[in-house]
């Protein structure tokens, strides 16, 4: 190695190898190091038979963090939590003022902020970047949400417009915005994969067991969706699984797995955060809800046996189904579903956005959702177009488009869920994102009674329709005296 | 004062001045202190009002520390957190080695725990103490849930069993556990309340909306049902409610009360700890989420004109029902749903119990909400019945008698939910905690799917029904060579 190299990446675990891999082919000398040499090794191994990529391999820090060109970047993509810290005190020392680092895993955005104040008491700059796309993305463009320090962002804007996905509107990078904004906006992203995730798995759920679908019926029900409003990555994959046999046995291989679902955290952070910031987020609660409940295999194997015998079946009745209005039925509601799990998610970071000052841009998100990310998908399009024709839109289910295509879809998605509740199969997400819905569209909720009960028993007062004003009534005392 | 009082209690709101009176009214002699002395007299002639009762008001916290029998026992009623400090800073200047405090309010544990351990440094006991009931229930018996110093417990367990409510099992209190246990049981019994509350109006929206039942109605339908099953404070005070005449103007208070809910923490905080305990709370959280959607009131008469300008109204179709049928099946949903409801509560607590080490006894707990507190119901009996015979119950759901009950109730369930559903009511309670039970009582769900996803995109490995271990698979790969 002649010169210094561009920029340095820590960390090669699968994302690590692969988005430094990514960022060397599109030219950029990178040195890379990792804690156990062997992962340095073997990324090294890989960058020669990928094309002889100008990627260096250090087998200790001193020596790794030297080699990079000043001010210096390094790119870590180690475990959230502790990993990272102790990865920061490791490289920093051999850092110098106007140095930066930049945290490529989903940290929790506090972490991130805290950090980012450590860093600048050295001299020191500091990005929170949310990665998404997965291993593949990593190589081949992810997309990329790096947020903190501004300076940093642009020592380095010309290497992420390039190792970023490239769609018809650009590389799938922006910065986001102060702070811990970047891992923020990636929890949320990942949460919104959950709802989409658990969608897609309730449809697969009411086609299978209500409409009798097979395994190669789902494959080209999934492959015909990919080629309408519901174009996605995570459809194509659906359509991929269905195609696939079981290498170990019979039959086809989706069957074979297990149903239990694992998960890493985000998911958990974004309700805990719809909590605290007075967000309904449903669909996304109900995503997570269904990950934990899929993890209670054995109580639930049981509870089927419990009630079995009591004669209440797994699927109550069979009822007989026109299986082409079930589908598209089934199109319909999964769609309308996601509508309200994105306007969720998008009204979760404007809270944020507002809490912390970050003046975060939702449509210019759905920009950089586009590609790369597990949630790409043609209908990010129609959420940039909401956020550019109103980008003060309260909700996106109030968007003149998203209104009309509810109002379409919105018989078939009330067939489908109460298809699903008179057979007993659980549409958590669906049925979750149509009390959403019906509940934002109403103008007057049942909460008069709520409030009317927290006033008769803890005095916490109530308003009038009809008056301005702060309330109390005795309600006890008068309907004492109306009993006597 | 010729001899020094028994206890003391300082804050004097609303449930401190009440829960003064009711320590003195049962012959404990006890003094009393707020930061504001205008309380402290108006609380010392309530007690001369009320049967010159033994209550000592002071205006300093030097005198009124000093007027309380060693080891000193200090209850404190003040806003949590920050308040809650700051007095126990005031008062722990002039407590000696031995001498306890408590508090009373609706603190988040892991304060609790760190004031216990800070009171300990000092020689001084720590109690966090639920106390539920409400002003009536404070005077005049709440239920008490206090955690942490046994020792400190035992100082005052006199009192409190005198000063909690009196049921047929005893009194509504017990040793709840160390720590912070008792703020997190009083915190999880509010989220159960949120749940409760949110099912009953969702019970009145049905009745009201679809059933078109006039307020008249509505008092007979609760008055019964508090006579049954579903006999229980909130019942009672909501048939109570719908007898109230609006004294500004005509017809009922209940119909001018605005329809926006407010909230002070506690249920946040129960749906953010389910989360992070991997317990599923869907009716809770629905409980939460409907108080968000409530508060949106601007948005929601916005979105309702949006909806209804193109023919989506609020009740979408007029739909004749059998008012009988309909009352009929309306309570049985609502008592299903609230066996979910308390099932999701009950998890939690273990959860959180099993993670702490509390050892909490279920069973015990359903015993002191029997009396005093805002949950208060005859159903109370049946969780501690379920307990009773399995202390290690996974989930009340399939305890003998409650899946008889639900099995007995699931049709009318199904009915209602699907009822709302296609008259364009939400009804997020009940649809999420019907969608808990499907999903509870299944062998298996559609998460395999899920896990298969996750496995396809970032290499997370599944399980096999078939075989143990865990297993990856080139998903991308095997799809890709099918396609060529």
């Amino acid at each position: 190695m002649a010169t210094p190299t561009r920029i340095g990446l820590a960390g090669l675990a699968v994302m690590g190898q692969n988005l430094a891999l990514n960022i060397a082919e599109k030219g950029f000398p990178i040195s890379v190091y990792n804690r156990s040499t062997s992962k340095v090794d073997e990324t090294v191994e890989r960058a020669k038979k990928e094309g002889n990529l100008p990627l260096y391999g250090f087998h200790d820090p001193e020596s790794f963090v030297l080699s990079i060109q000043k001010p210096r970047v390094i790119i870590i993509l180690v475990k959230a939590g502790a990993p990272v810290d102790q990865t920061i005190k490791t490289l920093s020392a051999y850092m110098e003022k106007g140095d930066c680092i930049i945290d490529g895993g989903n940290e929790w955005y506090e972490n991130t902020e805290r950090r980012e104040k450590e860093m600048a008491e050295k001299g020191l700059l500091y990005l929170g970047m949310g990665v998404s796309g997965g291993e593949e993305g990593a190589r081949n463009g992810p997309s990329l949400m790096p947020g903190g320090s501004f300076e940093a962002y642009k020592n380095i804007e010309d290497i992420l417009l390039k190792v970023a996905a490239q769609v018809d509107s650009g590389p799938c990078v922006t910065y986001i915005g102060e702070g811990g904004s970047g891992n923020f906006v990636k929890m949320v992203h990942n949460g919104i994969e959950y709802g989409d995730m658990q969608l897609i798995a309730e449809a697969y759920d009411v086609l299978k067991s209500v409409g009798k679908l097979s395994n190669d019926e789902l494959q080209q029900v999934f492959s015909d969706w990919n080629k309408g409003e519901l174009l996605s990555f995570l459809i194509e994959i659906t359509a991929d699984i269905f195609g696939i046999k079981d290498d170990k046995g019979d039959g086809y291989l989706v069957d074979k797995v297990l149903d239990k679902t694992g998960m890493k955290g985000t998911g958990k952070w974004t309700v805990q955060q719809a909590a605290e910031l007075s967000v309904a987020a449903p669909t996304i609660a109900s995503s997570l809800d269904s990950r934990f409940l899929s993890g209670l295999k054995d109580e639930r194997v049981q509870a089927a046996k419990v009630f079995k015998a009591s004669g209440v079946s797994d699927i109550l009745v069979d009822q007989s189904v026109d299986k082409n209005q079930l589908i598209d039925d089934v199109r319909k509601a999964l769609y309308a579903s996601k509508i309200c799990s994105y306007a969720q998610g998008m009204n979760l970071i404007r809270a944020k956005s507002v809490e912390k000052g970050w003046d975060l841009k939702l449509g210019e998100l759905a920009r950089i959702w586009k590609g790369g990310c597990i949630i790409r998908a043609i209908f990010l399009d129609r959420i940039k177009g909401a956020y550019d024709r109103n980008p003060d839109l309260a909700n996106l289910l109030v968007d003149e488009e998203f209104a009309k295509e509810m109002v379409e879809r919105q018989s078939a998605w009330r067939r489908v869920v109460c298809l699903a509740i008179n057979s007993g199969i659980s549409t958590p997400g669906m049925s979750s994102s149509l009390a959403y819905f019906d509940s934002y569209r109403r103008e007057r909720l049942p909460a008069n009674l709520v409030q009317a009960q927290r006033d008769y028993f803890g005095a916490h007062t109530y308003e009038r329709i009809d008056v301005p004003g702060s309330y109390h009534t005795e309600w006890f005392k008068i309907a004492r005296q109306s009993k006597n």
